[in-house]
């Protein structure tokens, strides 16, 4: 079969009939009658199968035909014609067949009768063959690109800011520790506890749960840079919004305040959203027909509009005023909570019906970094939230002013020991900065229209749960 | 200042001049006479500086002056002219300076006195707003961008490998170990060994060392993938050629088989070259005329040769030949050894002169997964060999066939059981494939000319190291 050279299903289908073509890929469907047999065949490039047709009658065909089931690869040799079949322009009339690779109907994990989520979870290593997970994956891969072209773009500098971290083991409980000492045998130092001299990186080591410190080392010499890269909470949280690994992109720019700040960020998800349902129709269009028959349109909505800025004290207000109409919040509502999901919910769902940035928190409830307002009650934090999905972004302008940064992480009681390289940003050069963070499968949630954070990442870490 | 809209220094050395511009960035050096000061002033941008012009006959500007020292960030507003001195077109003449931070000459780390290497490492956290840093991780960005661009425009999915790893649990001694157990008090099961059970994953994991096993699950899906991540290896290996966190890309093809995987790998490696020669001209130029004045035509060579296919028997023919005549190898040369980096850089560098494609090894000193030639004695493994780097791509075509596989992990003495999940894309609808692993590092070494592989990634992790 060298003469003809394989082409992909996504370009086959565009092709003009009459050519002689050679597809590989994997049978998704066989059936057929006493004359013809037809197979969907995939090969991943697109959501779409090409259809297979076999004259039974040719010579061999039937004892290859008897080989070939859901899930066998092969390769077909054929001339591409019209259809007369609905559903697709073209077809391949079989002049070839090459088993690669045959797969018994009784063993193949991905049967038509359980093909739940939970389920596919299970088999992981093969729901990439399905067409959901397809899409999905598809879908991840070009809103990665969609992240790196839209920042090269503008100049920015990706930076691979480090996995393995010493600087931040406040919190501990929430790291994954990394350590190459024996478990069974943990050295010890004179006071008893694990002597951490004797381990790989000499002191103790964790899995980041953030770029963003590292990120403005970068920032405050390169001007704008961008983190891309995965990131682990070690939260015992068995929920569909939590993941133990992720991956995070955290933008960090030099001489931008929290206005440039929104202005970024604004632009940067209306740009990865308009992206994905310019190049990515197919795929978003089985998801939207599918499961979620308002996807588009959700989606559509997002970059077509304004998104509402307003500030944190204001929308304790409305939220007030609703609670005092009657809406009924679970969670109480008052000057310097941290809102809950239901009260994102409404601000963008009920009240505003549209993406909304909301500014100006209570110091108290936002990290140490945020710049603070002149009232010293209120940081530049800035949260954009979504319909569906709640918080997507959260970023802020840094504080540049190295007294204020000081006083703040010893108001907070932090260690400055394992801060003072951070600090060096502020006590040298300093400048005023900005950045913001996106989780990479949260914007995955709302571009797919998946229930889930498991299935919008390959292989999924969560609680008890590290397979593949 | 607001009048006027910033501009990086990269555009503005490009503005024709009588224009009002407003520049922000750190100041690299100031000098000057009695009547007039001079500013270089760096943003990040570009390798390139905007020279400062300033009278000190204007209002207040002695006093801010005083205060501008190397390293300080300041912004500038004045009006761009020609520049009389030599070495840039145009400069700006400033009407207005704001400093946003000052810095302490006498603290500050980049000082003029210690510019090595050595010293930069231990200021790693500041050393990206130095010229050659700054150089080297903008070549960084353009390189991974690149990458992305490439397997995009020819339809690859970036598939997402897992950090996090349970499945490859062998060779633990070379692998991180990742916990949430209490150190100081590691549980134990009844045999008093530590219990795993309890750990955030219900069993031991550890940091993945290559995504290629995941990967061909994408590639048995999807068609064509690449991986580009982080990857860890807990040697304790203090040399210029280790890191133990690192980047890199693994792209894997259905349907490719050794001379398609060749095809692709010389393909893009070249791309990866000429794309920075086209791209990052000032970085790669400054890098040259600084540090290694034969970076360029070692770059140009690369790209405009094709690369030598060679069969390992025949490479070790060649260097038996040379050892007969003379030339001094430190290990022995036979056939079933594993060259060491003299031998390449001989067939490299004195025989060939250009990269070389070595195809055809003893499968004893290759991996379980490579496809086995009818001979039963070699695989069907391809290095890429490099001038000055060595080995910068290896891969193979991976065995399809259920069969010979299984009997390959028994012959090795491997535990089957955490591979099971992997056998399975052999065991249903197995198809031929390649792939092959590019160590970013290892590439960007190549392309700046840079020694020390801790000077072409921002954080270095190495053993007894991880600041930051």
């Amino acid at each position: 079969m060298q003469e003809v050279k394989r082409s992909k299903i996504k370009d086959l289908l565009h092709f003009e009939p009459g050519r002689e073509v050679l597809a590989k890929g994997w049978v998704r469907t066989k059936r057929g009658n006493k004359e013809v047999a037809f197979i969907a065949l995939s090969d991943g490039s697109t959501i779409k199968n090409i259809q297979i047709v076999c004259d039974k009658s040719a010579s061999g065909m039937e004892e290859i035909l008897s080989k070939i089931s859901t899930g066998a690869c092969i390769g077909v040799r054929g001339e591409l014609v019209e259809s007369p079949g609905s559903g697709q322009a073209v077809e391949i009339k079989a002049s070839e067949i090459e088993i690669y690779g045959t797969c018994d109907p009784v063993r193949y994990p991905l049967q038509k009768k359980d093909t739940s989520f939970e389920y596919l979870r299970t088999v992981a290593h093969m729901r990439p063959r399905t067409n959901t997970f397809g899409a999905v994956l598809r879908l991840r891969s070009q809103m990665a690109y969609a992240i790196h072209e839209y920042f090269h773009n503008k100049g920015f500098v990706y930076l691979n800011t480090p996995l393995i971290t010493a600087s931040d083991c406040e919190g501990a409980g929430q790291m994954f520790q990394v350590t190459t000492l024996d478990l069974g045998n943990v050295p010890r130092n004179k006071k008893g506890e694990p002597d951490y001299s004797k381990d790989f990186f000499g002191k103790q080591t964790s899995l980041t749960v953030s770029g963003q410190l590292e990120g403005e080392l970068g920032a405050t010499a390169l001007g704008e840079i961008y983190t891309f890269g995965p990131t682990f909470r070690a939260e015992n949280s068995n929920t569909p919004r939590h993941l133990a690994e992720f991956w995070m992109i955290e933008p960090e720019m030099a001489f931008y305040d929290i206005t440039d700040n929104m202005d970024l960020a604004e632009d940067f998800i209306k740009h990865l959203v308009r992206y994905a349902l310019e190049n990515c129709r197919d795929d978003i269009q089985f998801l939207n027909d599918r499961y979620d028959p308002e996807l588009i349109s959700r989606l559509e909505g997002v970059v077509g509009t304004d998104f509402v800025r307003l500030e944190y004290t204001e929308g304790i207000r409305i939220l007030e005023e609703a609670a005092k109409n009657g809406v009924q919040f679970e969670y109480p509502v008052y000057w310097g909570v941290d809102l809950q999901s239901e009260h994102e919910r409404y601000l963008v769902e009920q009240h505003f019906r549209k993406p909304v940035i909301l500014t100006g928190y209570p110091k108290e409830i936002k990290a140490f970094y945020m710049k603070q307002d002149p009232d010293g009650k209120t940081v530049r934090a800035m949260d954009i939230l979504f319909p569906k999905i709640g918080e997507i972004i959260g970023g802020s302008e840094r504080e540049s002013d190295l007294g204020k940064l000081e006083a703040r992480i010893t108001e907070l009681g932090m260690s400055r020991k394992n801060l003072e390289w951070y600090i060096d940003t502020r006590r040298f050069g300093s400048c005023p900065h900005s950045g913001f963070g996106l989780g990479f499968e949260r914007l995955l949630l709302f571009i797919t229209g998946m229930q889930n954070i498991r299935d919008v990442i390959p292989f999924p870490r969560t609680p008890k749960n590290a397979e593949y």
